[in-house]
């Protein structure tokens, strides 16, 4: 039996630390709101009180918290898991944050003597609910083999990319698609209204064809019911195209497409609707075509 | 047993007679070159040296010509559908032209005793060679319900969108999103490699989950490869961006990540990148980024 | 002294009409709403009930007319002026329209026995009101030449820039440039104004320096104030956006900043802001950040 | 007579410090590469050898060099003016960096008991050599009228636009309409020049109205004889506009024109011309059009 730590019980955190204990681990969770560690609690883990007591004893530390200062502050805050995690211990990153920042964050993991993967996911809340997360793991195989127990009970899809930070960088371009995906499913969606198409129907036959996708199958009928409850936050999606945007631009790689999807999601950010789904992204689209009712 | 007439036997077309004939149907086809209808003749069909003398007893006419201009002619010129088809006769465009002139010419062809559908497709040449294309039909119900089996014989996702024209517009949405999720798998593809990340499993990864595509199923393989041969050429989609530009334009739509894709893919033409597969749009971004070799 | 029939008393067209007249030419000025011959009447020039009866003894036919169709029903029509004014008669287009349209005009003028200029202006209506326009001719240059006393009376800068067609080409060059400095000094603006920057000291400073320009001059006091009556209308330069996007698409070209700022001018108009001054394009970017009041 | 120290004797700061020593001031200058204020001694100045031995009896200190890194060292390193300056000593940083590392470098030399200004310039190498630059200052009321001496020596426009970060803000936003400006020209001159337009002839008229710009008459030449020595290099203003979308992306304000600028400077960038003037972003639209030779 593993024991888990599991650090960030979120909208995320929260179902898959609830797989991870029903997969026969032990579950210790810890979530600076507390409450938020009642269905762990429920399933049969365990609440800690702190990072330091939930990390004492465990085999693995799982964290999934917001953003890259988030992240910091886990790993290396005074009550973090570098402090009073056990040597050998093996940290598992689901967050996602900045690539260069968790390749430093790896290197001090293995100055304090624990073994860290970068493991961020792609499937959203359903994903995590049904326990069929993409997960994208970057860092050394050895550590990736020893994980992959703990990561097939929350994942479907696990491909490891590469060495440390190799994660982090795979779902920063997971996050420029998906935010394109649903920038051009909302332009074709108020275009197809425009002109009075039978959007249901057209939506039908654009997904049997090359202009299918997961985002079409599972955002479209968000889209022509208005219906934009999270979901994914756009706040959030925001904060991924930045990273995406300072990565790509260190690399001096040219992404016209994410700059203009970047300035679509800033725009819907600033308009208000940074709380609702990614999909909301089509309210922008709305507004600028003057459409909004 | 239905006598359909096919004009227009290149890539696409050849392989959609073939079916046609397969599937019963009597099926004469016209080509400006004549030896393209070789395929059609060698699995029992018919050829004819012009559009009259296809279309004379044809219960169906249906073609499939590149651009706007080549539809035009092909129904209103003096050798044209409309001069020479019988009253009631059916008349499916496959092509991909303007929505406006559409509707212009399903009204010419309903003054000269004709029914008309646009019935463009998606889906590509290996839709066309598997008859499992995507349709997407304008017209009236009573046409589309008489259309059924034809479409069926090369089809597989049928769907009526809307009166006359619309099916032009859903498709001027198919090629919008199409080309755009081309361009965000390059940009990410560009990405990745920039920072050494292993590609294959990236894609593998990013295909598991919210990214995921058929775009990236049929086009991943052949970025990494840099192999890019057609296809569905980037002259063609160039044209249908145009298309896409000008109907947004006249409905007042306003399409971002539209007109970033259109500045790409002219630049791909312009490129000297015309005549290869629309995936080949990978090297106008391996270009900006400074990585071509 | 030389008959000029002038076709539009507009915006533009009426005080350039006037100052031909007091230039000493004789003038007979047409214009759909007769109301509008007003001002060109009280400065001693005559007002005509048809363009043929306008252009009938004509040495010059000078044309003013908003659109593409409207110079090509003012030059083609029945009542138009290929079909009345005499042989050798100068007909000068100062309209912003198709350049390919301009050179199929100039073709079937000289079939007509005329002579053709385009001549589109810049300047707006201050440069139309103080005669300060700067003016772009495309023609043969004997023809530039004869046109010269005319030209002069209401411009400034007036340079033959190649054969039939240029002067529209330039001019859509020069409407590119003046979107893009607009939509650009709005961004610094609203960029300004989130940061509590003191905007008019900041515009002064700009102005100084390699930012300054003349939209700089003339616009940025409107913004500030929030002040858009026109001026060049919106709407009007989305025609022209439309125009240079064409040529731009037939050359091969490739233009980011234009399609970005064509996006932005059609969200202006779908935004209900058409009948502003273009510098009410501020209105677009602000909405997009949120801040508007 | 008043002391100054200038750090950083570069293309621009060598010319300004010359100025302020001819103006009467006396000035000891200090360069990392030391042959660098050769000019300056030639002028009568003098050299120091550090930076703590350049301020060490200095009433002003002013720093100019390249990117926000530098300006850190330079002020708060062990050599820097912070350790070494004596109180009171006003500071005039001219160098373009980061609006909140200027803000708080600001309070790191006030709890110093330095006075300090951040005074970007605008203009350059010809600015700073016939001392013609516009500079923005942001920083206290007394202060900025205690440096109006030392300003004047080498500006034209000096403007107080605000409290300390407010003249790096302005500079941010001068930097994108200097950037955008000159890429609207690049795609007007490729525009032209594929019309075969006599493009000389046009870069006048378009000079003489609404689309004239500083950036029009002192590039255009250049890009029309592709002659790109620098001048303001690609690489920096590449810097700037990083600083610019940073500084947007915080303060929630969309701008699409910026973003779509800032590919295309990391295009001309990647594409090997970061050492070029920033008129050379021509080179990238000529490419993306396909007309390179």
């Amino acid at each position: 039996m593993t024991r888990i730590a599991f650090i960030g019980l979120g909208i995320m955190g929260s179902p898959m630390a609830v797989h991870l204990h029903r997969a026969g681990n032990a579950v210790v969770g810890f979530n600076r709101t507390p409450a938020k560690a009642q269905p762990l609690v429920a399933a049969g883990g365990t609440a800690a009180g702190s990072i330091a007591e939930a990390v004492a004893d465990a085999d693995v530390v799982a964290v999934m918290v917001p953003d890259t200062p988030d992240v910091v502050e886990v790993l290396t805050g005074d009550d973090g898991v570098l402090a009073h995690a056990r040597p050998g211990t093996l940290v598992i990153d689901f967050s996602t944050i900045r690539p260069d920042v968790t390749a430093d964050l790896a290197m001090r993991a293995t100055a304090a003597g624990l073994r860290m993967l970068d493991a961020p996911v792609s499937g959203g809340q359903a994903g995590a609910q049904n326990a069929t997360l993409s997960i994208m793991v970057g860092g050394a195989a050895e550590d990736v083999q020893a994980a992959m127990a703990v990561l097939g009970a929350v994942g479907r899809t696990i491909v490891h990319v590469g060495p440390a930070g190799a994660g982090q960088t795979v779902k920063a371009a997971n996050q420029l698609i998906v935010a394109g995906h649903i920038a051009l499913l909302a332009e074709a969606v108020i275009f197809l209204e425009a002109y009075g198409v039978d959007t249901a129907a057209a939506v039908e036959v654009l997904g049997g064809g090359l202009a299918g996708s997961a985002v079409l199958n599972q955002k479209a009928r968000k889209m022509l019911d208005r219906s934009f409850e999270p979901g994914f936050r756009i706040d959030l999606h925001h904060k991924d195209l930045g990273i995406l945007a300072t990565a790509a631009r260190e690399a001096g790689v040219v992404t016209p497409l994410g700059a203009a999807v970047g300035q679509l999601m800033a725009a819907a950010r600033a308009g208000g609707d940074g709380a609702l789904d990614h999909s909301g992204l089509l309210r922008t689209i709305e507004r600028l075509s003057g459409r909004a009712t």
